[in-house]
This record gives C-alpha cells, structure tokens and sequence, in this order.
C-alpha cells in the first residue's frame, strides 16, 4: 500500500477521448451561440451531443454499467468530469449535468428496484431529465435546509405535498421531480423531511417563471416550482419516511464534488484563452506574456488550479472510501468556488477590453463561475461548518482535561 | 488656511437634489427595464431623463454656466457625479455620463471659440452626443496609446484620415467625433498625434458593430467605428497639431475621477440593497446582518467606500489646483476600480441566490463594474507608472549621491 | 468656502523641520541599537533626544502652547506625527508617544486646574511619563471594555481601588498612572468606571513583569500592572465619578489616530527603504525595480500610503470639527493597521534574504507593526462595531417604512 | 492500479510516534526556551535531543536503511517531517532540518563510496552537521543561480576555491561543508558550476558573522563564509565537474517540499494554539470562537492547511516516480509559504493581545515562517518559472499551428 496517484490505463483513455470530444464536438457550438444553451437548441441540442457523445463512447461516464455508463468512482469522474467541463455545454453533452448528475447517483443508491426502473434508467440513458426541488424562497429552506416549509401530509393511500420551491434548476422540461418536503417536526428542526418522486406531468405541480442568473448554461434554467394539492402515492416515498436530510447528505458530498469538476474545466479553458492572448499580444516591447505582472497572474492561476485538484483528489478519495467526508468536500468546494471566480477573472483580467467584451469567452464565463460560491452552500455556511467542527472539538478535548 | 472637507452650501444643496431626483424619477427606470438603456429606450429615453432633469435643476453640473451647465469644479463634481451615478442611468440623465462630460471638459480646455460654439454647445446642452476615438484594435493603440496607429496625412486644404477604431464608446448615435491620428512619427513613438473634429454625417466615418461588452448601460455602446478616407478641413484640428497625447492627458486625469465618481454611486447602491437585504432576512438563528462574517462584509463595503472617497477628494483637490495629478489620479483610479468590484461582489455574496439574480439589481451591478478595472487604463499599466515614478526617483537619488 | 487640503506655512515649515530633525537626529540611534529602545538607553537616552528636538523646535507638537507645545489640531498633528514616525524612535523624542500623548491630549481635555498643574505639565514638558491603566487580563476589560474588573470602592476620605492590569504600555518607569477602576455596576454591564490619577510611588502600585512581545521600541514596556488596597484621595477622580467610559471615548478616538500617523511614518521609512533597494540591486537581467512583480508591489505600497493618509485627513478634520467621528476613526485605523502591515511586509519580501535580516531595518520593522493590528482595538471589534452601525440604520429605517 | 493516499501500516505507525515524541519530548524543551535553539543549547541539546530519538525509533525517517535511516520516500516523509515540525526543534531532534536533510538527501544519490563513508554516514547518524554553501552577497548567487562568483580554479592535484558566501545555514559548527563553486563559464551564464566536498577545518574555510535573521531555531544559524586559496583535492570534487547546477536540482526540488513538510508542522501548532484560546476565551457574549469573524478565520486557516497538504502529496509522488516535479514543486512551495504564513497570522490575531506576546508561542511563530516566502527561492522567482513554462508552451504551440 501507498501513495498513488495515477489513474488506470482505462480511466487515462477515457479521459483523453473526452477531451478530445469536448473540444472537437461541443466547444465549437458552445462558442457559436455564446454559450446560452437556451439560444442553441435546448433540449433539441442536448439529444444531439448526447448521441454525439454516445457514438464516441464518453456518454454517462458516472451511470451504473447496467444502465449504459461507465460505472466510474469519485475518483476517477474527477478529470472526466473537469475536460467535459472545459466546454459550458459539455457536462449536458456527457449527462453530467447539474442537477441530473447528482440524481442518478443518489437514485443509484437509495432508489428501490421499481423507482430505478422507472426513474433513474431513462435518466441514466439521458430520455429524460430531472429536478431536485430542495430550496424555497425565504424564509424557507435556502442556505439553512431545517427551514424546509413544504409540507407532506397523510392523504389517501399516499401524501398531499404542498409548497413553493425557488431556483429549481432544469425545472422547465423535467421529466420527473425529487421533492422534499417536511413530513415531520417544525420549521427550524433538523429532522421530519422525506423525499418523493413525481413525473413532472402530475396534476399538482407548476412550473414557474425562469430566475434570470447570471449563469446561462443549465438547461431547464433556475425556476419557481409550485405544489399545490399534488398528491402521490406511497411508492412515490424515495427510501424511507423522515429521511429525506440524510438522503440529501449522499447527494450533497458528491454533487459538490461533481461541480467543483466541471467548473474546473470551464476555468482551465478560461486559462487557457487568456495565455494563448498574452503569448501573442505584444504590448509595451514585448509579448504581453513576458510581462512580470502578467506572469504574477499566469502564475497564480496554475497554482489555483493545482491546489483545486488536490483538493479534490482528497475529498473523492474520501468519498470512494465511504465516509462522509463533510470536511474535506467543503473545504474543496469552498477553496474551488473562490479559487475558480479568481482564474476567470485573472483571465478577464489579463486580456484588457477583449476579456470583457464577447469577442472572447471569458465575459461568459465570468458570469457562469460567479454564482458557484453561492450554489451548493455559500462559501460562508461551509466555513461555519467546517469552523464548528475545529472549534467543537477543541471545546470538548479542555472539557475531557478538566 | 487650514484643511476643509466641508461642502460650500449651494454644492450642499445640489448634492441633496442630485439625489432625490436620482431616486425618484431616475431609479425606478432603470429597474424597470432592469438596466439595458437601449431596451429602456435608448436615446428617446436620455432627451426624456434630461428634460427632467433640467426641469429639476440638476442638470449639467459640469458645464460651463454659459452652456447652461453648473460649472462645477472637480472637487464638487465628486459628491453630485456620486449620487447620479446611484443608479445606471443617471448620468445620462445629467449629461455626465461617458465620453460626453470628458469631452465637454476637454473642449471647455482646448477647443477655439468656432468650435465651442458648433461642438461644445450642443453637446453640453444634450442636444448631441459625442464619441472619442482614440483606442484602436491590435496591433494599435490599446492600453499602450503610443502604438497609435491611425493616420491623418496632409490633403487639399486640410487632412485625410485612415484607420479603424475600437471600443468606441457612444459611437452608435453620436453627433460628432473626436479622432485621434498620427500626424508624425511611427507606432511605438510617443509623438506625432493630433485631434480632430468632424460631425458623424461626414464622408467616410462608419460606425460598424457593437461590441458585445459585460455592461449594458453605455447608450451608444462600444463600437467599432473606421475611418476611409476621411477628408477633414484644417479647421478641424482641436488645439494644435502633433499635441495630441498632450490633449489627451488634459482629458484623461479627469475623465478617470468621474468614472470613479459614477461608479461609486453605483457600488454604493450595491452595497445599500445587500445591507437592506442581510438587516431583514433571517437565518442560522438571527438577522444575517447579526452573523458575524456577514458583519465583516458590511464592514468591508465601508471601509472600501470610503477610502474611494478620500482618495478621490485628494485627486480632485490637486486637479482643482492645476496640477496634472497623475500619479493620484492614477492612485485613485486603481484603487477605486478594485474597492467598486469588491463591493459589488461582496453585495452580491451577501444576498446569496437573490445575489446571482435579476431579482435584486445586484447581478447586474456585477457586470456594470467589471469592465472598469480594464477601462481608462487597466490596473496593470496604472501600477506600472506609479512604480516606474517611484523607482526612477530612486534610481536618481542615487546618481545624484555618487 | 471650497475643499482645502493645504497646510499653513507655519504647519508646513514644522513638517519639513520634523522630518529633517528626524532623519539626521534620531534615525542614526535608532539604527545603531536596532531598535530596541531599552538597549538604546531608555529614558536617559528619551532625555538626551527630547532636549535636542526642543532645541531644534520640535518638541511636543500636540501639546497646549501654554505647557511649552505647538497646539496643533488633530488635522496638522497628521503629517508631523507621520515624520516623527519615520524613526521608531521619533514620537518618543517629540514627547508624542503613545501612551503619553493621549494623556496629555486628555488631560488636556478633562483634568481640573490642579491636575493640570501636577500632572499634565510636567507630562506636557517630558519631565515625566505616564501610563494608562485600562486592560487587563481574562476574563477582565480587554477588547471589550465592559469587562471591566478593577474596583475602587469608597474608602476614608477617597477611594479604595483593587484589581490587575495588563499591557500597560510604559508603566515601567511612569511617573504616574491614569487609573480605569469600576465604581458601579458589574463586569460586563457599560456603565460605572471612573479614572484616577495617582502618583507612580502610591503604595499599592506595583509594576510587574514586562510582556515579551513583538515591538521593542516603546519605553518602559507592555506591563503587568497590581493595584493592592491602593488608596488614593477624592482630588484623585479625573472628571467625575462614573463618567470613566466615556472619557476613554475622548481620549481613543484622537489616540487611535496618532497611533495611525506614526506607524505610518515607520511604514514609509521601510517602503523608502525597500525602493532605493531594488532600484539598485541586479537581478534577472535588470534592476529588481524594473522587473514587474516588483513594481507591483512598489505600486500597491504606494496606494496603501495615500490610501491611509487620506483616511486620516478625513478622520482628524471630523475630529477638529468637535465630532465623534466614531465610525471614520474605527474605518481609519482598520483599514491603516492592515495596509502599514502589507507595506512593511511589501518591502521586505522585494528585499528578499536581506529583508529578513538584520542588515536592513525592514525585520524590526516587520515585528513593530504587527501589533498594531490588534492594539487600540482589533480589526475585527472594529469591523463589528461599523456593521452594527449601518444594520442597526437599516434596520431602524425598515421600522419606520412600516 | 487507482488513486490511493492511505499510508502503509508501518509508516502510519511511525507518524503516531513521531507526533508523541514531538509533543511529550521536544515541545516542552522548545517552549521552554522560547525557541532560541542557541539559548536552549545548540548542539549540546541536538546530541541529547536525538539519543532520545534513536531510543524513541524515531531517528533520521529519511536517511538509508544502512546508516541507520527508515529510508522514507518522500511521500512517507511527508506525514512524518510534518509531525515532527509541530516543534520547531523537533527537526533538529530527528536529524531532518535544513540543511542536513537535503544534504543527506543530495549525498545518497551523488556521493561515491568514499564520500559516503567519510561524510553520509557521520551526517545521517547525527555525529556532525553540514552546510551546503551555495549564495553569495550581491551581485552574486542570491535568487538567481546563474550570477554564481565563486571560483575553483585547477590547482596542483587538486582545485582551489576563492569565494564569499551569505545566508549559509548551519554553517557555524558544521562538520563539513558543500561547497558551489563555478569552474567554467563566467556569472551570467547558466552552466559551469561544481559541487565540492570539504571538511570545516581545512585551511582556507573562516566562517564569519551570523546573520540576524528573524528566525531563530536553525542550529549554527545563517552566516558569512569566506574561502580564501581553499585547496581541495581532486576526491573533493562531488560528482563530475561543470555539473553542479544540475545535482543542485535534485537537492532542490526534495529540500523545497521538506521545508513545506516542516514549516506546515509548525503553521499546525500554531492554529492549534489559537483554537485551543478561541475555544476558552469569553467575549462579547459568547466564546470567541463562537464569532463568526472568528470562525471565518478558522476555516481558512483549515482550508489552507488541507491545500497545502494535498499539494505536497502530489509533489512528493512526482519525485518519488522519478519526475523533476520543477512545476508541482514550485506551486507547492510557493502556496505554502504564503499559506503557511497566513495560518500563523491568523492564530496570532485570533489571540489578539496574547498573541504578540510571548505568553503564547505564536508571536515567534510568526517570526520562524516570515523568511519562508524568501528562503528555497522567493514567492515571485517561483511564479516566474511557473508562468514562463506556461507562456513559452503557448508560444510554441503558436508556432506549430502556423
């Protein structure tokens, strides 16, 4: 046993044939359309590169080999996910995108046999997509889940679900929704939530209006959903009653993981345009590249970009291992949601008025990679998190020496 | 003679008008139509603004009185161009918005009594706009002004001008044009440029396509514009020949600070809708604004505001005093482009999703300010001629004590 | 009446003769001892510097005219401090170090006709030195004053006082303390301290150990302080029973900002130090002053200074106009502490194997400055104390909207 | 084959020992002496320090197995060195702080059998010290190799070796000295340098001043040496002649991951320190790390910890594959010492007062990790790498594609 980082001959395959696909197949629409998925094609576009993608043999690199996937671990989906990632519409391309990514891996482990039939092998296969409708507009859940206000009450042979969900994303288009809704206990506990599942044509579920976000590259979009009397059926219970928090963990450590993955392509390729225009621009005697403050940046943005992957080669390794891994996956989101807002920027920085301006992809992205230290926790709920845990421990070692 | 930070009383007056009507008749316009002026109505909606505003006394405040204008000095053009600046669109509807207050300034300087009369005037009573063309693609003149690469060659009776430009801000619409060409010397000497005027009906002036920029509340957008055989008379020279760089000084310094005066106009609104938000919104327990790292963010905006201030009080104080204050309005500036992005960006941190979404005016914010830190001299050459000041001061005391 | 940042001849004439007495003075004694103010000579050397700096007509530029000062406001004290300031040595040579210039600038304020007469006057001449009595050890009065442990209680014909202080700057060798004890109210509660003055050689005054800490340039040290059934008479109370807290206000908000002025002197000296390093020192091909990441950090060190002075102006005018000025000393010495600390470490980090070293003065510098961030209030209980004022506005304007 | 970052059962075994003995053992002696490793006993305290070691098993993880090593890779070392620098003499204790480590290090891959006998083996078990003397004072070897001045010239049988060298850690005391010298070429140029080997007592070899440097815990500190017709022989000569900037690198990719080892060892204790005081001490209503500025401050410093680790982890597999690792090695060691000094920063400001002072370790803490950020190659010539293979790769695939 020791220390190893490499990955196997198979995964190092797989990860070259991605890049080479995003790069040939997706980035050129990407580019073509400014990076709106909606403007290029919606869900139209997303059949297409998913056949693309399929007939290149990089499609659902994370889905159960039953399924039609590549069954890969934490570990490995990492520099998968992050050359998929290289493009905005590549994860859509691969179906690994937020949110249906993190619902097939929590399907995969909690659904029961008829629920994986139903749900998780069309979305697996990328026939449907899914919504994860968790957070509601204040003073509901948002950044504190226990604030969960959707109520689940007993009807007739299953639940009546009542509430209002707030940025939704890929609401709009959804083939089915995960709801979680408060089965027990009050607003402002911890426990009493459980998740169903619903196909999105059940009467009782609305789709608002679109949350216009700086980012632009989710299908479906961050929608307002209503629920309003919609009633399902015991079976629609995903794992047990009361649950749903736990549920909602095996999700959460992964899917942050995943995010982190993807938005470090998006900020390499950010990197990149920004060196391939300062090793060609010349400015004041000499290429721009060559210019100390300009190196400063260069510089700055490798090491963001190593430590981003360290980061997450410890917390998937964790992950893998089956522990929890709170800690470590909120140190890495937290350190990458910040460290890949400081690469974009860099990169913005570094190519003058063209790095605001359309002529470039960096005012895209800049605007894509800004909201992830928002999503997903904001960077101030995992440093409290991970704050408490430090200081919590310490409080009960003096507790133990007293 | 002793230090005084204080307003005289009329300037007072004008500050607090300034901002009411910012608030009441400007602001609700730009929400509305969520800070896209050319949605909004564009030049239609700058004559309305601007009737309004002169209905309400507030109009022009940098003008000379015989224009109409408020003639104020810089100093207290600092607070009014401040509370304009709180909403996007208000200094359109003063008539201080770029490039037309830097031009009137520049005019007011440099142009003859001819020119006054035919350019200055209307422009300074907002019956035209203007647009300054001086930035040109690469290999021309970006940050680097000297590799200015337009030029004006001696015609019958006056000068033909060819070059293409970039960035032109208010290109689109614009009454008139001042160009900077290259009336001496080659690309990469600092020498041999000149001004000149010429109405934007002229032959050979076209105005090709916007650039697509981050910000949205420029009327006329960023343009390229090109120059074919562009016949212009002698008497369209501005100030003399081969003086153009020095010109350009006389606009830039200036122009630089009210940027920054508009600018913190808007980050301050940025800041005002995150404190509103974090002092009403619950969360973890408490106010948002009682938790501590929200605290330190609020504290941050603070500290950043008015240390923009103060440093634009000293530019202004020197400008006022008829020095050239490049190296505070440099100070100035690049502080100020940085402290507005924090601001805004910790703004948007504070509300969270909300943060990221067209539902508060901060997203939009985010992408107003970035540009700035690029505009006017990116914070990289700005650094780069303070350091050179100070090392070559060096470098010569040391000659000097040999 | 207009924005006036000049200073009067007479102030600028003390500017220039401060800095010159500074520089040929008290810089080369400060450098021969490396700073440390006990290995330099202690208060017989303060007495040998504090006569030539009467002779050359620097001395005690704070203090009233009547006890042999200048009787500069706050806003002139700003750059003659700053001079002084240049040598660690400086302030205690024009008798306006801390804590003895706060003293003087209270009891200037507060003390009665013969506290005047025994106290501040020979304090005021340098006849004496002083100390401040305020913080103490946990769980008493440290960044929270309401801690406040020390307790006089009436006595025979006076007052009774008790308790154990901490960091008392100067107290070894004082010639008499300013005494914070509570007369009313318990440890935690704002109200009910009183001040008294007491002669160093009351019994029951006992000077501990001095606190080894990171500065070494202020006389007689960071002690540990004993009040033992210390007696002193009614003619003790400084002001009135009671009012303590608030007499502290007076004295910290002025005391805050001289503290400002002469870590920005010290600030200057090692950014002067570090630039005439690097404009002669080679390396990589040129001067380390030419090369990029270099002139950034010249360039930040230059933005820091004038951000830092300009805080300060803003501060000591609001301070001269009778104000609080609560929140622009709290935003002035915040932002000042961390920018000194960034310029000093700035310098020494261009200055690389020698800023580390003893050869430069750039390490003591290093270790003087750091304190600053945590005395007269750390950055964070300042920062706290700014949010709770603009939340606490926002809120109350919210009540009132209802 | 896939990602594994556990430890073998024996070296985690040998972790746990190491951090017992660090803190049952060294730690007290340490704080003890306030970290002056002279005052505390120098090499007298060494020898005791490291029986106690040999007795702990312990003793010299990194030397070969057959003089008396664990024969740790670098990625076991890594764990292990860290242990051990949770003190700041715990280095010294285990035979592994700079610069015998790397000189052990350097010696087992370069030195012949002889040289191995005579100066490997007396090194790796303790019985002397060594000093590798590379920089020289300006204009020479600082930061850049290149200016080597040193010069070896052919001499009867052997060489002989004139020079100046600065910054020589250790070299007060050290049995034998690495000596660089140039014996081809001229400063400027890259090549021609030589490795010699050279007892302390040989004629010719005068160690001069100390350097004072704002650490204190190296043993024999960092001094002026001076060669002055040093005659070796030709045995002397460390590997072949002209190769010495190449044997330098593979000292100094390994000694630059070592020093990260150590010094985040002691950036550990340091945080601890402080969560351990934040933990306990009252404020404001609650504990102190129950604040959120404070908490945020915990979190960082948690965050930087973990990067850091995870980026050594991948520097070190690097090496131990067999790769230059010029790249990982240099974002490694440049994140580090910037965060490795940030985490102390913190813990000293989370401790405000106490942590000034010596009544809590911190303040000389942050004195030990200061100079890191310079020493193994400043921060800017480590992004100058970086960013120079990064730009040049682009510029080369510029080049291809046309």
């Amino acid at each position: 046993m020791a220390i190893d980082l490499a990955y196997s001959g198979e995964t190092a395959d797989l990860i070259k044939r991605t890049r080479e696909f995003t790069r040939d197949v997706v980035l050129p629409i990407e580019d073509e359309f400014g990076g709106n998925i909606t403007e290029a094609g919606g869900d139209e576009l997303r059949v297409r590169m998913q056949d693309a993608a399929k007939a290149a043999g990089v499609f659902a690199p994370h889905a159960p080999v039953e399924f039609g996937g590549h069954g890969l671990n934490m570990s490995d989906r990492a520099p998968v996910f992050e050359e998929a990632g290289y493009s905005l519409f590549g994860p859509v391309a691969l179906n690994i995108a937020a949110p249906d990514e993190g619902n097939v891996h929590m399907l995969a482990h909690i659904a029961n046999p008829e629920q994986r039939e139903q749900y998780l092998a069309p979305l697996a296969r990328g026939e449907v997509r899914s919504a994860f409708a968790m957070t509601e507009p204040s003073p509901g859940a948002g950044s504190d889940p226990s604030a969960l206000n959707t109520r689940a009450v007993r009807a007739d042979g299953g639940w009546r679900i009542n509430g209002r969900k707030f940025f939704i994303t890929g609401a709009d288009g959804a083939g089915f929704f995960i709801i979680m809704a408060r089965t027990s206990g009050e607003p402002g506990q911890r426990g009493g939530a459980t998740m169903f599942l619903a196909p999105a044509d059940t009467p009782g579920i609305r789709v608002g209006r679109h949350i216009d976000t700086l980012d632009r590259s989710m299908i479906g979009g961050h929608c307002e959903v209503f629920f309003e009397d919609l009633l399902v059926p015991d079976s629609a219970v995903l794992g047990e009653v009361d649950r749903g928090f736990e549920y909602a963990q095996v999700r959460l450590g992964p899917a942050r993981m995943t995010h982190v993955m993807r938005w470090l392509g998006a900020a390499r390729r950010g990197h990149d345009v920004a060196v391939d225009y300062v090793a060609k621009r010349e400015g004041f005697g000499s290429k721009l590249g060559d210019l100390g403050m300009i190196q400063k940046m260069v510089a700055d943005n490798e090491i963001d970009i190593a430590a981003t992957r360290a980061l997450l080669v410890r917390a998937c390794w964790e992950l893998d291992r089956g522990e929890h891994a709170s800690n470590s996956t909120s140190i890495a989101k937290t350190y990458a949601a910040e460290a890949i807002f400081r690469i974009v920027d860099r990169s913005v920085q570094m190519c003058g008025g063209m790095g605001v301006s359309g002529d470039l992809p960096l005012a895209r992205l800049s605007r894509e990679v800004r909201p992830f230290r928002v999503y997903d926790g904001p960077s101030e709920v995992h440093r409290w998190a991970i704050a408490k845990r430090v200081v919590g421990a310490a409080k009960r070692a003096q507790a133990d020496a007293r």
